[in-house]
């Protein structure tokens, strides 16, 4: 059983601030093991990787090799079902629609003064995507990493995908193929990090690199941060839904359940402002845990990390939930749309009873890669942007530099930046000079 | 003498590539102190940060003295001089000119299945905003951070800045006076950091950290991201200017001296398209290094990295600045608008003679926080999105789900994700048994 919380009872400011700091994650101390292989990777290349590869992938690797040839996808690509291949084109061209929306605009005004000035967004050049290898080898998180990146218009977008023992997930390669992925590497892990972002001599280095892995994966991130661009480290998944007493139990004991199946440590919470309905959705929990396949994952999960709060009404709910700042939000009220406004802090929104969180997690069109950890209190989910950088622009005029020279001359000098004025008071005399007439 | 290159000579390419690898940055690893005095602070809150302050700052403060109060900043303040009130309100009024036109717009569409897609931009809801002590106590940084965290509908925030020995500056006091600052602690280092990300009895919490700092504080930054969202880690600073024969070598070199004048570590590069020009932009630094106030430290940086690079043409100025991705490029050539559509990798872009970087960083009205170190091919400038989030929303109707469903229920299946593809199908099965009329 999850834990019970009512905001009439008086414990509840305690029990609820247990819950939001409760440590979900228990991520072993792999810094070391990860510098080591990064620096192993920087100083050997190719070699380093094909031996890492061989160790810890149990697979035998040349710098032939490393990269799937265009046949090799093609022929395990052939495998997938038309079901699953439907499925994935229909996902891609919802997924692509949404983010095609996404493209930010470039601008460019002349002020007052004559000044020209805006900014231009332009696409980072190559990205790498980290796939994992076995259980948590998504091919939806494929296309949710690599459709925003080719929408932003990155020229080369390389993909790292472990294949321990050989063995290949044909749909992540057909969801590679349907995204536009150049480059297939069968290689995972540290050292699939460290040869994207510093290159080998098979392997061209990229600018930026997203996608989720373990917990080697993520400290590697963190080390190459800087040399390029990383996304967010995505911690455990979870899910807040506000359900009135008007929804079937069992979808919610599903949707809480669709979360805490991905992993013993994601966390599933119902605010409801019905204490019979919230019985009723644990009870629903229960029944589905008996049958369902991941359920020693999700009875973990659900037993140390979710909880059913009572609240006394909806404005209540929105008030935690801002607390909460949770990665998933579904709010299955009568009237989500005033709902929505009032919950602030969130990665993304699903509205009404008809939209179950797992929609989103394929088929809706949002990125699925979304904030973590409250993090939503400060963070965005994945998007276009994430693959583009913006550079500002300004032009002055003659006129221009002496409507605003002398502040910036003002401001240099009282800041003891002697050049920095200097730069604008010899513009300024010759100004003065010549009249401007230059 | 800084170095000469030519990219007509044969070693060229090896000095280039060493030129773009060169380290400049010298930083102390200081990981473990300020990992200490992180854990300090969120033990002991208020006391540790006053003892720190004590011993590091030499400023004996209690809890009721850590924050300015409005007569302390409304009598420092005073002592602003007319001119430079004057100068720091002009340059406040066209950084928020400019960066109100950065706000992003919520969309929200309904698609050809009935789904309701969008997003909406909402902003983080308390800030902080660290302002270095001492020499780097820059007014201009507190407006291009403040300003844009203000115009995204931040609601708190708060700065620290370290007063050594109780030493005050007043422009830093009204810079954020000006641009709206909420808060104003007498604190620096990690332990203000620390306080800023976990909070203490004295000084709330904020969701997210930016501004510039030395070595402690940029460790202390990247320790508490995650906890809290952080901006850039910035390095040195750089500039890289093209220019043809017909500007007046003064000019250039003064644009050159006014990063080197920044910190030893700085860059200052310039591209040419013709030697003779080089040389007089040479000669014309070494004549400003005799007088200027900051000669010391300019010199060094011009003579440990600064360059001077003979070209062919533009189009090699352009391919040799993308692979530079310099923070800051000038374009001082006859058409600077072409060479611009060229130069994909800058932080910030200043056209045409009349555009000195130093205009950028007081009155432009882009902001002066820029990626550094290369990072300009994968990330941006400080901006007001750095201060807001995206939160997705999608709502189906029995119609869209019907329409995509069963691709999100095929796709969950394959990945073995089974309670998800169940959320959708017992929405389903509902839709078909009552023909989709809840």
């Amino acid at each position: 059983m999850p834990q019970f919380l009512d905001t009439t009872l008086p414990d509840f400011e305690a029990a609820f601030t247990a819950l939001l700091s409760a440590k979900r994650e228990d991520s072993p101390d792999v810094d070391t093991v990860v510098a080591n292989i990064i620096a192993d990777v920087r100083a050997r290349g190719d070699d380093a990787v094909i031996e890492l590869t061989a160790r810890l992938d149990r697979l035998e690797l040349s710098p032939e090799t490393l990269r799937f040839t265009p046949m090799e996808i093609k022929q395990a690509v052939a495998q997938v079902t038309e079901k699953e291949r439907t499925a994935l084109a229909l996902a891609a061209e919802r997924i692509r629609a949404y983010h095609v929306r996404q493209m930010p605009e470039d601008q460019s005004w002349t002020d007052p003064e004559g000044a020209t000035l805006g900014w231009r967004w332009s696409a980072v050049s190559a990205a790498g995507l980290y796939v994992p290898g076995g259980l948590a080898s998504y091919p939806s998180s494929v296309l949710m990493n690599a459709i925003p990146a080719k929408v932003a218009g990155v020229e080369r977008l390389a993909m790292v995908v472990p294949t321990p023992d050989g063995v290949i997930n044909p749909l992540v390669l057909l969801a590679a193929q349907i995204a536009g992925v150049d480059e297939i590497y069968r290689i995972g892990g540290a050292q699939a990090i460290a040869a994207l972002a510093y290159g080998t001599a098979t392997i061209p280095p990229v600018d930026k690199i997203t996608g989720p892995g373990n917990a080697f994966v993520a400290a590697a991130k963190r080390r190459v941060f800087g040399k390029v661009g990383i996304d967010m480290i995505a911690g455990p998944s979870e899910i807040l839904v506000i359900a009135d007493k008007d929804n079937d139990p069992d979808w919610i004991a599903l949707d809480l359940l669709s979360q805490a199946e991905h992993d013993e440590s994601a966390q599933s919470i119902l605010i409801t402002d019905d204490a019979g309905f919230g019985r009723a959705v644990a009870d629903a929990v229960e029944t589905r845990l008996q049958t369902l396949e991941r359920a020693a994952i999700a009875g973990v999960s659900w037993r140390d990390f979710g909880a059913i709060i009572t609240v006394r009404d909806l404005d209540e709910a929105a008030a935690l939930s801002n607390r909460i700042a949770p990665e998933h939000l579904e709010l299955c009220v009568a009237d989500p749309d005033t709902l929505s406004e009032q919950t602030i802090h969130a990665g993304a929104i699903f509205l009404g009873r008809w939209t179950p969180e797992a929609i989103g997690d394929y088929v809706g069109g949002p990125n699925h890669v979304l904030p973590t950890a409250r993090s939503a209190r400060f963070s965005s989910g994945l998007s276009v942007i994430d693959f583009l950088k913006r550079t500002t622009l300004s032009r002055m005029t003659p006129g221009a530099l002496r409507a605003v020279g002398v502040a910036a001359e003002t401001l240099a000098i009282s800041e003891s930046l002697e050049a920095h004025g200097l730069s604008v008071a010899a513009r300024l005399s010759a100004l003065n000079s010549s009249d401007g007439d230059s």
